[in-house]
């Protein structure tokens, strides 16, 4: 492990565009038993590391999050996914813990993923790209401490595939990480969530401008394709009861029916607005990679076919934390993580909070989450005597 | 009402492809305010009509569905959609009932549709075909009844999309029907079904082949954006559950992943097959069209808010049959048609089965279901006298 000056963490110059980056010294040995070298790793950081280094948070970003979870986002120019929970005074208080997001790898946000060029041939991956796992990303992440001369962490929390994320740094890295909170997640991907991802997949290579995944070099972008994924992924990270409250069956800027293919409804609109914004923020090859991730994703499977081989004598805390209306990861879920946690007696807490919001609700002003949350990371720093702010 | 023979209906000549076929001598005017004329109307039957003409029963199918109840399909040579129900000694016993399903405006089976060509132009319809709706698809069966010289049918029964041409006859002919048997259906299309309907319209649409709906005067077929919707439907009418059971993570012909884009999961091999081999069988405009029609289906705001009013002193007998792990159309649906026929004191029967099978179960061998199905018109056609066999 490198040290560092511990407020001001070694790092290549910001990109003016994405923020800071580092490559990574080490090559990076994926579990498909490819090697990567030379790995760039995009990451923002918020609030200030302390002296004795032990007020890090890790904040692992879900499958079309990035590292700007705070602020404005330099290319969206919306505020940061977790704006509501990361900050001054907010539920992570960024005046007492320094929190650390990094781009996934295989992402499209600065760090190497499917779209930046392979030094080795100067063309840009594309289906070159090796495929990753949740293991590869949460083992860049690691390096990535390496290189800041961080080593223990007081806790790495993550929504959705972030949970994944958590829980694999609480398996990988035990001695590592004095606890987790993995929201509304799964230690593996459910038969029904391959089965969204397997058509978002299709709708993207259906898309003759996605050209095998050769699309950068030809100039060409499969938005088409893409905005079908995003939009039917869309649908199951809300809820129907938050559908109807938002939407109904109301019409779109009409007052009748047009007896035609527009949008007459508003949740049509709605929808066709995820779709086509997406576009401009994100590449479809690296939502191919990233959505093979997570359907990859079986913590009990590497582990002998029971999830709690993979916490014996675990010191980690966990913080499991799932959402009435979320049918993409629903409480089940959770459940079956905390049971096979139980079941090695490892520390757990486990709330269920009560939300029609759906799968996005961890990114939604939900203020029993935001206290569960609040109340558990506060419980561990004072547990390790991290000072107040 | 013209008179025809009452065992053998007048009808063009059977179409060896796709069976028997009336063109309706009346025109239809559509809701939107257009009129089709010489409507074809391709249709099955099964059974005897009995002298009385008291043994009908109406048989509506669902979206992707067709007249081909039995038997085996002409097209796709497998058996039809409820060969497991209608049929000699079957739940719906054909040695007892005369079964009529006829394929839906819009549709593609035989029926006026927009693949189908518009004798004014001597064109395909593609796009130029009105938009129809539930209410003009049951026009159109009433039209071919009065045809056939049959006045009252004993039972109008449906799942899905089946379901809401049943509770639009008992609604717009309540003399003309004496019991109705909507299963797994709606008053009204949900949010969130209509957002997922958007999401299949948007996948074939934004297929280049589509050729904004003129492919076929091309001869051009937008095999991959049908092919995804069909396999983002397809999801919607299992349950996780019957998924999980089915496939759970189990892998196709292989026994380690390969770290590719394959379909390394069963799952997604089963949804590729969904997809396109649902492509031969259907065509992309009559998706659009009938997707539509149930989007705009909403016997409620049509009625001045109140469902109840589409029933008051209604003379027909109703039974609504749910399923407990059906996600696209869930109990509280039909439960919220029993309170509105409740309110204004119908004949209604409700029973809601316990099934993990999902949306589909109402397609599937679910012992409960077939009771309460049998039971209710049995009792029904003793009621009106139909003699046994």
């Amino acid at each position: 492990m490198t040290t560092t000056s511990p407020t001001m963490p070694r790092a290549t110059a910001p990109d003016p565009d994405l923020g800071t980056k580092v490559v990574l010294t080490a090559p990076l040995v994926l579990q498909s038993g490819e090697t990567l070298t030379g790995v760039t790793v995009a990451y923002q950081t918020y609030g200030t590391l302390n002296a004795e280094k032990s007020n890090v948070i890790v904040a692992c970003h879900a499958l079309t999050g990035d590292q700007f979870m705070c602020g404005t986002h330099p290319i969206t120019a919306k505020r940061g996914w977790w704006d509501d929970i990361v900050g001054p005074g907010k539920v992570i208080d960024t005046n007492r813990y320094f929190v650390i997001c990094a781009n996934v790898l295989g992402g499209c946000m600065g760090s190497t993923g499917p779209k930046e060029i392979n030094p080795a041939t100067g063309r840009a991956w594309g289906l070159r790209f090796p495929v990753i796992t949740i293991r590869d990303m949460v083992a860049a992440q690691a390096k990535l401490l390496d290189q800041l001369g961080i080593g223990k962490v007081l806790c790495v929390v993550g929504g959705s595939m972030g949970a994944m994320q958590a829980l694999e740094w609480a398996h990988r890295y035990p001695q590592r990480v004095f606890a987790v909170v993995p929201i509304a997640g799964s230690y593996r991907h459910s038969a029904q969530n391959i089965a969204f991802h397997e058509v978002g997949r299709q709708a993207i290579m259906a898309d003759p401008e996605w050209s095998h995944g050769n699309y950068l070099e030809e100039n060409r972008v499969p938005k088409r394709g893409l905005a079908v994924a995003r939009m039917a992924a869309h649908i199951t990270y809300l809820s129907e009861t938050a559908l109807h409250r938002k939407f109904g069956r109301k019409l779109q800027d009409r007052s009748t029916l047009t007896y035609g293919f527009d949008a007459d409804f508003q949740v049509e609109s709605y929808l066709r607005h995820q779709g086509y914004t997406f576009v401009d923020r994100f590449d479809a090859n690296s939502y191919l990679y990233i959505t093979r991730a997570m359907d990859y994703f079986d913590l009990a499977s590497e582990n002998g076919g029971a999830l709690s081989n993979a916490f014996k004598g675990s010191p980690v805390r966990f913080c499991l934390i799932s959402f009435t209306s979320d049918w993409l990861f629903p409480t089940a879920e959770s459940r079956a993580i905390v049971h096979a946690l139980n079941a090695v007696a490892a520390n757990v807490s486990f709330v269920e909070i009560e939300s029609d919001k759906g799968h996005d609700a961890f990114l939604l002003d939900e203020p029993d989450f935001h206290q569960t949350l609040r109340g558990f990371i506060d419980g561990c720093a004072d547990a390790q005597k991290v000072q107040r702010p």
